[in-house]
């Protein structure tokens, strides 16, 4: 005979499950204004979207997690700074569709459920959403034994927003000429960290916890540095084209924002290139081209305008005939 | 000197991952129709909800992963069945609050980025949007060495739907008598394989390639029978409340279903259980009481109403005084 096993003793605590649920509910509802809904039943969140002035209401909708920055996390501070991520890497890519976001939903998975850290990190997420002016609608906190190791946190999320198809970004309207203006990026962000951890830990052996000269504070610190939410620095700017500059650094990122025939040229000179970059960068011996077709190498978020908005950077032009010219690296 | 690094060397396959989302592409225009915007921009996908009749637009937004399900997953047509679990779990959750799905997104996270599954997994995604009527509007397919074991897929969905404010069920309108009516499940779903794996493999040694007397095909076939996806049955379909019977189980579900002093009289003879469930509970020792609080026992989803809707199962009806009673286990 067996003993009568239980869901708790197969390694999923409910109850557990249930109390974190509980807990986190004053975040959750801190991100909430009078658009959300209350509903007895818990299996979806409400939101009422304002579609005041907005004469053709297009939902935008986007999915990202935080890569392998995950890896570099062991505090439950670091998970505070990782939900803050998730939250940026969804809501800024919600802005080059001309959206504002109107919701959040998180799906936070772990081989144990592990309150302190994905506490942290729902305090993070709470936070971000508050900064990004979108509600924190709902979520999923998964415990899976054997799926995960111990201590491993997947985290992925997903964003709504609202958009009048009337005022797409339309890059057919770029000239050259136009200028190319950008948004400073806090460090690596949430990108290539697959590249750089193998470039400072596994071919230059350093070490997370200590410190490199020309960076302030320990090399894990400036990694883990959180993504910047570009959300109220976009709201009210008309532009053709932007891009988050993600995956495909800024070199991908840029050529794929310009309709064909037309390219950019970039001036080195007007931007701030984060230390971490030199850092990675020599570490790995990794050639420039490489680096920014990977990090965002000190730019977060660029677009195209007819003139450059008040507190962005004017970093170059559209250019006649295709390719983008970083002064440093091309394609 | 170190070699040079690229993001190809430290394991990311850049130029693969654009041949992936290059060869999905047809799988999720299958699932586009006239409501998806096309825009240059990839950040994010756009959606045109029709408003029309529609007096106090909601949106209803929902995320959920298949949990560890995907364990019992090797070869590719496994990830298909998985990848209609992922929609079937979300799309299903909006249906409680009246809503009709819009559109999904997929999140999927490996170690290696495995063609064969994830194509396959998408595969399954696709088809199960087209049967619930949604836009598979975007997603995430992310390579995260170090995160996940190579062959180990991470998969988490997100679901949108839209819901008229005037027309939410209202649970307050639920009186003694009411008529509880319900959709059969397939099998487990994808709800309390945690326990159903401990109890066939760890306790009771059952092979998943073998087979069990009462079940057809192997046992591992039966498990991984895919979720039901209940859109076309609930549409049009008037209730005071609903439930989707995922976690919690169908006790824990009409439990929470009910307002506060009104219960539910069950009637097991109105409704198949699916056969496995004897051989879990059999297999674990799994007392009543435990199998009814981790899984749907044969019903997907429940509703209380008027009047039982043509080709819904009458399962039994609302009582004074609070608790549920199943005729086998009660709460």
């Amino acid at each position: 005979m067996t003993r009568p096993l239980s869901y708790r003793l197969a390694g999923v605590d409910v109850t557990a499950a249930e109390r974190f649920v509980e807990a986190i509910g004053p975040l959750v509802r801190s991100t909430h204004g009078p658009e959300v809904v209350t509903h007895a039943s818990r299996f979806a969140g409400l939101l009422r979207p304002d579609l005041d002035g907005i004469s053709d209401p297009v939902i935008a909708a986007t999915c990202d997690g935080v890569g392998t920055k995950v890896l570099l996390a062991t505090e439950p501070a670091h998970f505070e700074g990782l939900g803050r991520d998730l939250v940026a890497m969804n809501v800024n890519d919600l802005l080059p569709l001309g959206a504002r976001p109107l919701l959040f939903l998180d799906y936070l998975a772990a081989g144990r459920l592990d309150a302190d850290r994905l506490g942290a990190a729902v305090r993070g997420i709470a936070a971000a959403c508050r900064e990004a002016g979108c509600a924190l609608l709902g979520g999923e906190t998964a415990e899976m034994p054997n799926v995960h190791a111990d201590g491993a946190i997947e985290m992925a999320g997903f964003a709504v927003g609202l958009v009048d198809g009337d005022r797409l970004p339309d890059p057919s309207a770029i000239r050259p000429g136009d200028p190319v203006v950008a948004l400073p990026s806090t460090g690596l962000h949430s990108n290539g960290f697959t590249l750089a951890r193998r470039a400072l830990f596994d071919q230059a052996g350093l070490d997370p916890d200590g410190t490199v000269p020309g960076l302030v504070g320990t090399l894990g610190d400036v990694l883990r540095t959180p993504t910047a939410i570009y959300v109220d620095a976009v709201a009210n700017v008309s532009f053709k084209a932007a891009a988050h500059i993600t995956g495909g650094g800024l070199l991908g990122r840029l050529a794929a924002l310009l309709p064909a025939g037309l390219g950019a040229r970039i001036d080195p000179d007007t931007y701030t290139r984060p230390p971490i970059l030199g850092v990675v960068s020599q570490a790995g011996g990794v050639p420039e081209e490489e680096m920014a077709a990977t990090f965002n190498m000190g730019l977060g978020f660029v677009a195209v305008v007819d003139e450059a908005p008040e507190g962005w950077l004017r970093v170059g032009e559209v250019t006649e005939g295709g390719g983008v010219d970083l002064g440093y690296a091309s394609r």
